[in-house]
């Protein structure tokens, strides 16, 4: 944990918060920190800032806060096919850390029924484990989740609405287009990209005659089939990197990577 | 798994290899081969192939194995401080499918102690990972391991006869270069690259200052702190697609990404 987050029913007034929680063990525990000192925070969804260790308790901590700037919300969403239960879950903190904006997760042809039917989709466990993300990358940005269960409604219907003007771009292992290649020919800047993974065994061929109609770029990243959860950590790295070189759309706004 | 991996032990004579164990019940259950249909294998450390089932028994699958090309082995070498037992047990796969030549594991001032003494550091332990790691990404070359308990004697004497003339890169937080910069400022055809990566908590100075006098040119990632198992998959697909831009040596042999 390199920043403590905090969620607004943790404020009292005057930008007190009170934490009782796995936060004051780790306030007392792991930053051994004494009253006076100062520690990172994080609003959810909110601003940065420094926080003020003002009382340590056998079971609460108090922080005066003092807020800074809102980070900006990471400019790459994921439009993901439904892992294994197994790899999603081991996915969410890992998202988190490497910032997206939105986690898309869909149906598709080769995803198995029941892993939409498991708890690894519910808020109940997944927003713990992006919380955990943030307070790793230093960011209080949460990603948006939504789950769809019919890809043509979602591709079709829904996907403008969720991701407007992003690039889109859809991994294909043989396709012959860079990552980087991809962005630079089509950024603007402050534009955003949304980047299409899919299940285990691929797209099969409609979803991605249809992604591609939905002006979705096939992206390549080598002759290597990787497993899901290193898959996205690696293209999330090379889309995030080939963005980094262009600039935001305001200026005075820093990027958050 | 996208390859069958064989051991030199599997084979018999007339290029027959005999497996009866996890293997054959991926070929039986999953592949669901029937007599005469051909599947992909690869002899460990050695060429790829076409396999073609010849009998198919209650607990063993013989294969007649025609050979073809050995992939070129990964360009790029990891030099990683032994992480916790937790996350290098998730890493071993996926290094290995992300394609490093070497591993190179080592001390450092905060490495914990305890972190040396774990079966994850033995090859029983991790050579069936990194096996794994290879068969999903359709490689043979199993990534060399060695573990150093003392980082000074690994910089100041081992590592020039480990890497040879290979870049070395070290990953810092707050480094201004890019890994795309850096290794295009000093690639070589068919020249290699080494990858350094730190403790959770960072290298300390000595450390740092030993690795950049010893040719370690610190690349960033941006500000955004992540998990050692993060950022390895993370780092190394970045090192690896600014290296595929850069042909390999003999430009009869098809890099392995």
């Amino acid at each position: 944990v390199n920043l403590v987050l905090l969620e607004p029913r943790d404020l009292q007034a005057n930008d007190i918060a009170i934490v009782d929680d796995a936060r004051a063990v780790h306030i007392r525990a792991v930053l051994r920190s004494s009253v006076g000192q100062t520690i990172r925070i994080g609003l959810v969804d909110g601003p940065m800032g420094a926080g003020t260790v003002r009382e340590i308790g056998p079971d609460a901590v108090a922080i005066q806060c003092t807020w800074g700037e809102t980070p900006p919300r990471p400019r790459v969403d994921l439009l993901l096919a439904v892992p294994r239960p197994k790899v999603l879950r081991r996915l969410w903190a890992q998202l988190a850390a490497l910032g997206v904006g939105r986690i898309i997760l869909t149906n598709a042809a080769r995803v198995e029924r029941p892993y939409f039917d498991t708890h690894v989709l519910r808020a109940e466990h997944y927003r713990p484990l992006l919380l955990e993300g943030l307070q790793q990358a230093r960011d209080t940005r949460l990603p948006d989740v939504t789950v769809h269960r019919q890809f043509k409604v979602l591709v079709e219907d829904d996907l403008d609405a969720l991701t407007g003007e992003a690039i889109r771009l859809v991994a294909e292992p043989e396709a012959p287009a860079s990552i980087a290649g991809a962005i630079q020919d089509r950024a603007t800047p402050g534009g955003r990209v949304v980047l299409a993974v899919g299940p285990e065994g691929g797209w099969n061929e409609f979803e991605l005659r249809m992604l591609q109609a939905h002006r979705f770029v096939p992206v390549g990243l080598g002759p290597r089939t990787l497993r899901t959860d290193t898959a996205c950590v690696a293209l999330l790295s090379l889309v995030h990197a080939a963005h980094d070189g262009i600039a935001p759309r305001d200026s005075t706004v820093d990027d958050s990577r």
